[in-house]
């Protein structure tokens, strides 16, 4: 189905010109950067300079005007006159930035992500990109991991949902709309599982657990027509994912039908070489483009080899041809051969400020991301009029906006910022707001300063702990072994109680951290995640009630580092601890902790109280099961309604639950609704011994409730 | 092959004494432990009482006396005459009690291994036992886990060794000599996996790992004619190892050629119920004895729908003959049907006292295990004559046999004693050293206490600190989520070093701790495990230099929990840390700790110094290579030489370092000695992408050193 036009770019197209097109570079290549030294990185790479004339796409060029430029030049120099594709790591937003991804999976709010999607598709086009590296489906067990913060969380379900309303929201209908990009879902397969959630470890697992829950999620990103996907950094049984044709052509292509471009990670064609799977630049090209993966990224065995792979008849000329075919397919679909610019735009680019509307979406998000974990003594919502004490690290912060932010253009608007929108400022009192050093280190003494913090804030009404994790300890290359707040971040919380006033503690982080340590000081606890551009808004509408927060965790919380890995949906023991014979001591568990997480996945607060009534399960034609929630307090708010299932007995040992469906609605005050689920087939299904999809018929636990530790359970037989 | 009075006996045998054969009772069962209720568990297990004339074999029934009983009576009533096999728990020892299996394993002396376990026949042969469930030779990486005590440790290679030299010491050429049992190791497979080191939690690996790291030490048990094999609790790939068949017919069976005993662990087959891959009993005795698991312990399926099974088809006879087979060759192994009682012996049994060459035996292995881990300003040895401070919850304690060492008939010497038998009494100054509760808690308040030890001890010339972890916390069941010593203890230490004297810290635990917060409070520190009978004695014999410290960790010592996993040979990644940019983000680290552990693999320190110089490798028909080791001090000591190897390129991922051989050599003060390894083509074999065994020509690295952290390296071509 290959259109003609394409057909004939590749069959005039030189070896060389070919293996250009399947390479990515920076703009410092093309002397676009000027913080770069040229000659190094040409000298580095081995590059003839004639070549650069023929390369198929740029990684991180962005800005309308330098986009429109470089395509320019390019097109002028290039002897096909193929554009250029340029792709940039777009991870929560461009201008405007979004909560961070896992923010965004703990809201639930399939709309939402799409939004997110669009508003961040939106801005980038505008900015010349034509792809973004963006959405990160990577589940995730291991809040050590700094990579946590790029996903949606630990179950495969959600971050299938996820990852399908992003791609939508990305991509839209056609590529060629104003306003899309293509999306690139990344990393393949399993990056996400690095041993220790130490940054670019090994990752080892059985196939029937990588089938189970790592692969489910970039699957949907390619049901939903994704238009790339990214090799991963990591090995998959021992073969590095950039040169693992078991993925990327037995799994990806043969078994999905992915017929869109693949990419290496940063340099991982040329890893393979540390990683001791190729013994040289030679290798490595042969292996991954043998194992099918159509673009090299900043780095250049392709073309330094790739000729020579062919003469040597190593490589089929054919491997090479149907990748470049892929990557013009792509440029056709996005409409760069008719123009080239596509969205660019300089006088959108370059706007003074993000728009209104988009700042405005961006609020909404960051308050539907924000998750309450603990309200006692109805500590939240605060009343306009109250005095309000506010200290800790993150009070004034404006570094906020969460890893991956790209440019910092627009400072984030600060939690006293947004606190000042709602109420007077003489009403809020601060100590102790010093952003970053002392308080966030940890090393350094403080005690006079946590002591005149008190003195200051122990006649207001309510006091606010913004405290949290530096927002460059997160992300990429941000694993971390100690997931405690900073010593003095937890001296300052304790001393604050002291004051006999309420405590808010106002979590900011980009994963999971250790909050029993600061559990019992706080009267409420609220994770506040990084939420971007609008975070202090965002945070100011859930604080003050004018959102009543609704987020639930896509990631459990951990008592200790010492519990992890803690997730939901683990398999079943043998030997399952009882909660009833707590001291029984020959069952799966720890003598000094709990098994459970501290607040576990699905769970969160509403300023509303809801209560679960008539559980019921029909098994006729169908099987639905359905509940009564009815809203029990005279404030309106979200539910978000979970089910789970667990299959009793199986021909592999099965999870203890598992998400399979979940439903947001909105209640009036005493307002009461019957929420449904149909159990299909397709939920039940799961890959059996041989790696095949099967359902059996048996005994199923079917489980709706409000978190993946409360729901009501009935046992029924599936056939 | 199989004895024509063996296949008589079959052949003349009803299907149900066939299943009873199969099954595995305690005692109780026969109404000889009136501490049980007899009625309860014979009607909870739905036993017939005329089976229990048939059952095969009886667990943990011992004492000389009780098995003559026992076995005088079934051969009184069994129609068939076939004698019980008696089979026990003896994990370090039977009456004197040895060092725990983690603390021979950092012995790195086979011999030693090999000793251990024929003490432990003999003293076991001469109660009645016929069997011992030992070596577990799991491979294990988290020392969350209890169990680690009951390993050598974490190098497939070791493990290896040590299960030889373990099942030769144990069975000997022939089982039916006096003082020989049979040898059962364990688990099959991977059970020293769980995920989180939580006890009888999930265990998940890709084949490859399977086999690279985990299978070796069973294989080398297999290789060296281990009558038995017990089949795990965990899954392996979903699967739980008593009823998965690809492990315990095709990897065990049929590659390896097995043709021993497999036997459940306690209730295992049972625990196909809760772990979700059975239904129900029948179920359960359909699928493990599909899968070739010969024996069933504690539960008793088999006995209750084996015959159902076998009438509806389901099952084949020949798989329950075949299986009955080898439990009656095993018994005419032992000689049992000419000796039904084989060595079992009150007089011996009954001693008031262990023999005198064991215990001399115990105090030798206790003192080779033991591992000097840090030796500054020459803190040790001690000189008689010095006064010796002595503090902490193990300054007196007699509870240092280690978990698993069944009745503690005999105390352990504690340190106390041992120092005692050293120098006089008048220079031995105790303090704080009640042994249980406050200390080891931590939760109580003990700062007076503390102060009270530091104004006892401060005029002493040295202080031992005595410190580490309850023996209960370790072992099965003991997984622990906090690594570190007590508050308590850490806060002593610190104390004592406030007196300016040399601290020597010594600790007593079943697993590697997190030392990190007690370094610096140390001169010395020496990791004295549980050692059995002879704690005291062998730690009095290294403290004061009657034996030369030689001991190597078999584990590593994690920094913190955050941290784990962390072991040696980890699979080279595709961004090594680089110690010479500490501060490069983007390559597989943590922020905030070392990837190293703090002590590693192969690490311990000798009252010696040995010099490491003229390293070479030669590559002619044979790749030789060798070093140069020289005592530089003034005391003789052993040091224990290390060979490891790296595939610098491979078809698969390789680890950055494999132990493949080492020597332990004595050297005279100033005594120099070449020690040579060949590299044999074996050595460098490793399971390939279709679980096949290879060799792959091309670039190794040759290392030898002291430890895995610290050694010469030479890269070399071998094809």
């Amino acid at each position: 189905m290959t259109k003609t036009f394409i057909q004939d770019l590749v069959n005039d197209m030189t070896l060389d010109e070919k293996l250009a097109q399947l390479t990515q570079l920076g703009p410092h290549y093309w002397g676009l950067d000027d913080t770069v030294d040229l000659t190094g990185p040409f000298k580095e790479l081995n590059i003839k300079p004639q070549v650069m004339e023929s390369i198929g796409s740029v990684l991180n060029g962005i800005g309308a005007r330098n986009v429109i430029e470089q395509q320019t030049r390019h097109l002028q120099t290039s002897r096909q006159k193929i554009p250029l594709l340029f792709m940039a790591d777009v991870i929560h937003g461009y201008r405007t930035i979004l909560p961070i991804p896992l923010a965004m999976g703990s809201s639930f709010d399939l709309e939402a992500c799409e939004r997110f999607a669009e508003i961040a598709a939106k801005e980038s086009a505008a900015a010349g990109i034509h792809v973004t590296f963006s959405p990160m489906t990577d589940l995730v067990r291991d809040p050590r991991w700094g990579r946590v913060m790029e996903t949606s969380g630990e179950d495969p379900y959600l971050n299938a949902r996820v990852t399908k309303s992003m791609v939508r929201g990305y991509q839209g209908k056609d590529l060629k709309e104003k306003g899309r990009i293509a999306a690139c879902v990344k990393h393949f397969a399993g990056y996400g599982a690095p041993e220790g959630g130490r940054e670019y470890n090994t990752v080892d697992m059985s196939s029937g657990v990588l089938r189970e829950f790592y692969l489910p999620a970039y699957k949907a990103a390619v049901d939903a027509g994704v238009a790339m996907v990214m090799a991963a950094f990591n090995t998959i049984d021992r073969i590095p994912a950039s040169g693992n044709s078991e993925l990327l052509r037995g799994i990806l292509r043969e078994e999905w039908g992915f017929n869109g471009v693949t990419i290496a990670d940063f340099n991982s064609v040329n890893e393979l070489i540390p990683h001791g799977a190729a013994i040289d630049g030679r290798e490595a090209a042969e292996k991954s483009l043998a194992a099918g993966l159509d673009i090299e990224m900043m780095s250049t065995h392709y073309l330094n080899h790739g000729a020579a792979l062919v003469e040597e008849g190593k490589l089929d000329i054919a491997l090479i041809d149907e990748a470049v075919i892929r990557v013009l397919e792509l440029k056709d679909a996005l409409g760069l051969f008719d123009n080239p610019f596509k969205d660019a735009d300089p006088l959108v680019d370059e706007a003074p400020k993000p728009s209104a509307e988009h700042l405005q979406a961006a609020r909404e998000l960051g308050a539907s991301s924000v998750v309450l974990l603990k309200n006692d003594n109805d500590a939240l919502p605060l009343k306009r009029g109250m005095k309000i004490g506010l200290a800790g690290p993150f009070a004034t912060s404006i570094h906020v906006l969460g890893g991956w932010a790209g440019t910092e253009k627009d400072p984030a608007v600060s939690l006293y910022t947004g606190i000042s929108q709602k109420t007077s400022a003489e009403n809020i009192f601060t100590a102790m707001t010093g952003e970053l050093g002392s308080m966030l280190e940890g090393v350094f003494d403080v005690e006079d300063e946590i002591e005149d913090a008190y003195q200051a804030l122990k006649d207001c009404d309510v006091i606010l702990a913004a405290v949290g994790e530096n927002q460059q300890d997160t992300g990429e290359g941000g694993s971390k072994s100690n997931l405690r707040l900073s010593a003095n971040q937890e001296k300052l919380i304790w001393r604050l109680k002291d004051t006999g006033k309420k405590v808010v503690t106002i979590v900011f982080s980009g994963r999971p951290l250790e909050l029993k340590p600061v559990l019992d000081a706080s009267d409420a606890l609220l994770q506040a995640w990084f939420l971007g551009t609008e975070s202090g808004n965002s945070l100011a509408d859930v604080l003050f009630g004018d959102y009543n927060p609704s987020g639930r965790l896509s990631m459990s919380f951990p008592y200790s580092v010492g519990q992890i890995p803690v997730y939901y949906n683990a398999y079943q023991t043998g030997r399952p601890y009882d909660p009833m014979y707590p001291n029984v001591r020959y069952v799966t568990r720890y003598l000094d902790c709990p098994n459970d997480p501290l607040f576990c996945f699905g769970y969160g607060l509403s300023y509303s109280k809801f209560a679960y009534n008539s559980f019921n399960v029909e098994a006729a034609d169908r099987v639905v099961a359905s509940i009564e929630v009815e809203n029990t307090s005279d404030i309106a708010g979200k539910e978000t309604v979970q089910l789970y299932i667990h299959d009793v007995s199986a021909s592999v040992v099965r999870p203890v639950k598992e998400l399979k469906g979940f439903q947001q609605i909105t209640l009036a005050p005493h307002e009461k609704q019957v929420v449904s689920f149909e159990i299909t087939r397709e939920m039940l299904m799961f890959y059996g011994k041989d790696d095949q999809l099967v359902f059996e018929p048996g005994e199923y636990d079917i489980m709706i409730g409000r978190n993946s530790g409360d729901h009501c359970t009935q046992r029924i037989w599936i056939g």
